[in-house]
């Protein structure tokens, strides 16, 4: 790992390296940053930039060696083990997510769905959905460390403190309640409303 | 409107505005920059530069007027009428935010929930959900101008295709897939693997 990047740089290098995994499907060996950022639609200097930041140089001709890159990128963003990934009350968003870790030879693995016993039962393939009143009991079993939360609001909190309390150390907040956690946990927020607001704005700013 | 404002800031409006609504049921009238930044767990700065880019002045020694703020950053990023957004394959995610501006005075309204056929049927209270075989006919029956399209990365292009076609305005792509659609189309991606290899990434920078 290289410590203290941007993040996001550190999320743009998961994008890179996904779509160089299905880029090299086609057989072939290497990409200039334009022709990446083409397919990400988004600006080729962040794309050097990012690479620069984790010391990686192509060829002046050809470009990027693909396979050198896809691999550079695991070692800069992917930690020593695999982690487990755990999803609560996600529904089915979560299922290609799950189906992309668990498929591949990913350093983090979706291990089990929650759900609050009023929800219809979704089921990923090979992944457990356990009630939300085994949390504790599976997240320490099964040692998760990432947890997805996505429930309604007046249950956030307390599942927040639950999953924390039972050793995970990261937290995908996807309900729109600020989550008061210790200064070791590294929480990212989702805020839908804020999203959709932005996008009523752009979509009719020529109106 | 205020046209061109950064989309950073505009999302942050967004959150002001739900923080300060919350904030004012405390019988409040005014608050300091800090004190919203410290709500929001965000840089003070952050705040002072949104709101002059949206002309609101405070006062030195009382702070913001709350009421007033709220009304000018509707007058700032809400349109002139109501919008109405559709979620497809979003299953329970997406109940907060139909609650949020279904039960408020806003200008967006969650009109109808679309499901593929295998899933289970969420319901949200007062949205009706539709298989989504009936999804051309009722975007337009109800001109729905904002979808939120949550569904296997099989299925993504052509659904995009069809709401563009039924004549949807913005996307919210929570599929891993590069939406293809004209220019006139606002589509806003959200890659939930890149923001997991993100929060891994930075949950353990520390180790």
């Amino acid at each position: 790992m290289i410590k203290d990047l941007p993040p996001n740089t550190v999320e743009r290098l998961s994008l890179y390296r996904r779509r160089l995994i299905n880029y090299s499907d086609n057989k072939k060996q290497y990409i200039h940053s334009h022709q990446l950022a083409h397919l990400l639609r988004i600006n080729p200097a962040h794309i050097r930039r990012d690479l620069m930041l984790i010391k990686f140089t192509g060829d002046v001709h050809k470009g990027y060696e693909i396979s050198r890159l896809i691999k550079r990128i695991g070692e800069v963003i992917d930690g020593p083990k695999k982690r487990k990934i755990a999803f609560v009350g996600i529904g089915d968003l979560g299922r290609a997510v799950a189906e992309y870790f668990n498929s591949n030879d990913a350093k983090l693995e979706v291990s089990a769905t929650f759900r609050l016993s009023e929800e219809p039962d979704v089921q990923f393939p090979d992944v457990h959905c356990f009630n939300i009143s085994k949390m504790k009991e599976i997240i320490r079993k099964y040692k998760i460390e990432l947890c997805v939360i996505a429930v309604p609001t007046s249950y956030a909190k307390e599942i927040s403190r639950t999953v924390i309390e039972s050793g995970v150390k990261g937290i995908l907040n996807f309900t729109s309640v600020n989550l008061d956690v210790p200064e070791s946990i590294y929480v990212e927020d989702y805020d839908m409303i804020a999203k959709l607001e932005k996008m009523s704005y752009f979509a009719y700013e020529n109106e």
